[in-house]
This record gives C-alpha cells, structure tokens and sequence, in this order.
C-alpha cells in the first residue's frame, strides 16, 4: 500500500485524486487546499485539510499546483526527508526545497475540469534525484494503469514545449479551421473525423510520412487560391508560415 | 442497385472502389485507368480499361482525378446527359463539361495509400446541378456508410481550404513536436495519447473551450522561457505566431 498525500486543487489535483482513490493500493489520506471549499465535494473520500502543518506522515506527497508556487511551498512543508514530488512539466527538481527527496511526477495530457481521463492514456514523466526513490514513485503510476518513462529535467522541459505545440497550437488550428467555416455558412462538424484520423495516423506513422497536401506536393495553383480565398490578414500569415514551413520539411520537387 | 464506372486510380479512387465493391447495392461495372497495370490487383473484381471508348452505360460516373484533369477528362467522356461527379475540394461543379448531369462528391478525410478507411467516418459532401439528380447520388454515399451533407462550391472550397489547416498544418505541428523532441533525446511516442485526446477533445467541446495552456493564461513566464529553449528560428517563428494567434482569439487578460 502507498500512502499518498495531495496538495493543490486544480484539474491535475483532482484528477489524480480520483485516479489514486480508485487504485486498490494506493491510499490518498490528505488533501490540501487552501480554500477547502473547492474540492468539499471529496470530503467523505479523505482527509481534506488547509493548513500545512496538519500534514502527517506519508509515502509520497505531490505538489499538484501552479508552476510559481512550488518552490515556495516545498519550503513551508514541516518535515523533511520524505518524497516530494511536483507534476509540472518545467519547473526543474532541483527548484524545490532540498530538505527533501525530491522527484517529479509529470502527466504528459491535457487535462479538462468536465472530461473523465483514464491514466491508461497518461505517460507519467519521472524522475528521481535519489535512485532508491525511483521504484516506488514508478509502483505509483503502475497502480493507476499510466505508461511510465524516465524522463531528465532537460528532456522533460523539451516534452512540455513540444505538448504545447501538438496540443495549443493544433488546437487553435482547429480554431481557426472552426472560424473559416462558419463564415462561409459551412459547417465545422464535416471536419471533425477528419480531425481525429489525422490524429490516428500519426500513432503508426512519422508526421514525415503521414503529410499530404498541396503545400508537400508544391502545389502552387491550389496554394494561390487558397491564400485569396483567406480574407483574414492573420489567417493568411498563418498559411504561408506553415506552407513555407512543410516545404522546408519536406524540400523543393523539382519542376 | 446503383451502376458506377469509376476513372482514375489514385488513392481516393481506390478508395471508393474497395467501399462500392463491397456494398451491397452497388455495383462498379468499369474502372478506368490511363495505366491499367496500377489497378491490374482488382482485375477479377471489376472490368478495367484504358480507353474512354471502351465506357458502357452506368448511373454514376465518378472522376476521381487530379483537379487539373477534371475538365478536361469531363470533355472527352464519349456520352452526355449522364451524372457525372468529380470528386475535388476545389474545383467547381460548373467546370465540367455541360453535356453532362453534373455533380460532386467531395470525401471530407484524408486517404493514405496503406491504411484502411471506414467510410463511416467519410463525410461525403454532395453538390448536384440538377436538383433530381440530387437522391441517387445520396443513395450512393449512403449505400457505403458515409454521412452526407449537401453542400454549394463555396462552401466546399471553404471546407477545403479549412481541411489544409485541421489536417495539413496540423500534421506539420506533429512534425516539428517530433523535431523538438528528438534533438534532445526525449520520446516522441510519448506525445502520442495527447495529440489523440487534442482532437478527441473537439469532437464534443469547440476549439474555443478547449484551449488551454500559456498562451491562453498569458503565461509571459512560460512562453519567455519556451522562446528561449527553442534554438530553431524558423520554429520560434511558429511558436511566437501562433501563441500570438491564441491570444487573439481569447483576449488580453487583465493584469
């Protein structure tokens, strides 16, 4: 059994929460939050707390909170020399207080308030500045069905700049996809399985491999018609950045 | 039961002759390609020609051909007064020759060479000069599991256009995610169930809603620090675009 203690509320928190809850051998048997209104909804399930000298003794304690407040509370904890571990995806091990054994217990997902995740569908990112504390941290992420890898500090920081292009970026693209539509009285939902396969196909295939299109083919007719047909000057820069951008991937076909 | 020649062999044209083939109440009489010997695998399965002379009566038509040929393919078709449907994002139904009943069938997806496609999930958006013409080129898309939509050329064009921003400049997000990850020896793989739950999550909620992330919180901190890890200029140009782009859509926060 793995007793484990929360700290923070957000989405992550919560997720976790429930996912920790759910396993047969983990036990959550602390929550805190500030305010403890906003997760009084779980009182029945554990101990929920707001003030840090309340914490007793645990396996693991996980700083589920903003990226700025994590070295200032891994300081306020009253203890030391247990396993503290923060779940974000660039703040470094070392920025917590080294009182601790400290690691990290990174979620590579994007978490929603409404929308139930299962952990199956979760990599958790660790790592560990003491080698001993590895395994059980790993045994955590086991117990909620997540997909673990070893992940350094660096590489890590590199995993969250990529996530924010696979995932913010791509969706603003189904934004602006969402906003050309509607203007001309389509409909965005004709384009919503086309969202998905394109998500599907890069699950066996490279990016490299699975571009199509008249930006691979140099297609420059179908480009020029599409630039005019583009009223937003924005939408426009948008096009010709990542147009330039694929041709630079995949080079010049020779006329 | 529908009667349907189709011309080209290309991946859409393949594509469509594997679902017809297998309806139940279609059947494909006649393929045409210029070069037999790149369908010559289906060859007890369907007659295949190589000669637009050689073209029996049929119900359906489909010019599944680069959108250059379109017009002039349309020409030489040997008949009129026949439905013909060409199967282009872009071109418009008036191109064709107007000796024929003329109409579009514009699959919403992407077809890769190797993958299998589930028409289920091949929106077919279906453009018909003639308003009677309008219910056997329903049946057709309907008989291989496809919804429909009925759609005019400016919309199609818009959904076109739109699709290059969902799926190509999507895709080219991957790639550079895969760029990123790999000059600093992390794992692509493990952005994989992320980049399935982005366009999971659209499915159901707007691009609006689902936008998350330092861009959208106006997280200077963060986005500082992305700029700087990013050594590649070509990809902080992206990067400084498109975070641009999300704040546009979601507003300046209050400071």
């Amino acid at each position: 059994m793995i007793l484990v203690t929360i700290i923070g509320a957000g989405n992550v928190a919560t997720h976790l929460f429930k996912a920790f809850n759910k396993a047969e051998n983990i036990t959550v048997n602390q929550w805190f939050s500030r305010d403890t209104n906003t997760i009084s909804a779980h009182k029945n399930e554990v101990e929920i707390i707001n003030d840090l000298s309340q914490l007793k003794q645990a396996d693991i304690y996980i700083l589920a909170i903003s990226d700025d407040a994590i070295a200032g509370v891994s300081e306020q904890l009253p203890f030391e020399n247990r396993i503290v571990l923060h779940t974000s995806g660039s703040v470094g091990v070392y920025d917590m207080d080294k009182k601790h054994r400290r690691g990290v217990f990174y979620p590579l997902q994007t978490f929603s308030k409404t929308a139930d995740i299962d952990f199956k569908n979760v990599p958790i990112c660790i790592e560990t500045i003491n080698k001993k504390d590895y395994s059980i941290v790993k045994a955590l992420a086991v117990a909620i069905g997540s997909p673990t890898k070893k992940v350094n500090s660096d590489q890590r920081r590199v995993l969250h700049l990529a996530a924010v292009f696979v995932n913010n970026f791509t969706n603003q693209l189904y934004r602006i996809g969402h906003e050309i539509t509607e203007s001309e009285g389509a409909e965005f939902d004709l384009l919503k399985p086309l969202i998905l396969e394109t998500a599907k196909k890069v699950q066996d295939l490279s990016p490299y491999r699975a571009q199509t299109g008249p930006a691979k083919r140099h297609d420059k007719k179908t480009i020029r018609k599409h630039l005019k047909q583009l009223k937003n000057n924005h939408h426009k820069a948008i096009y010709e950045l990542l147009t330039y951008s694929i041709q630079k991937t995949h080079g010049r076909k020779k006329l």
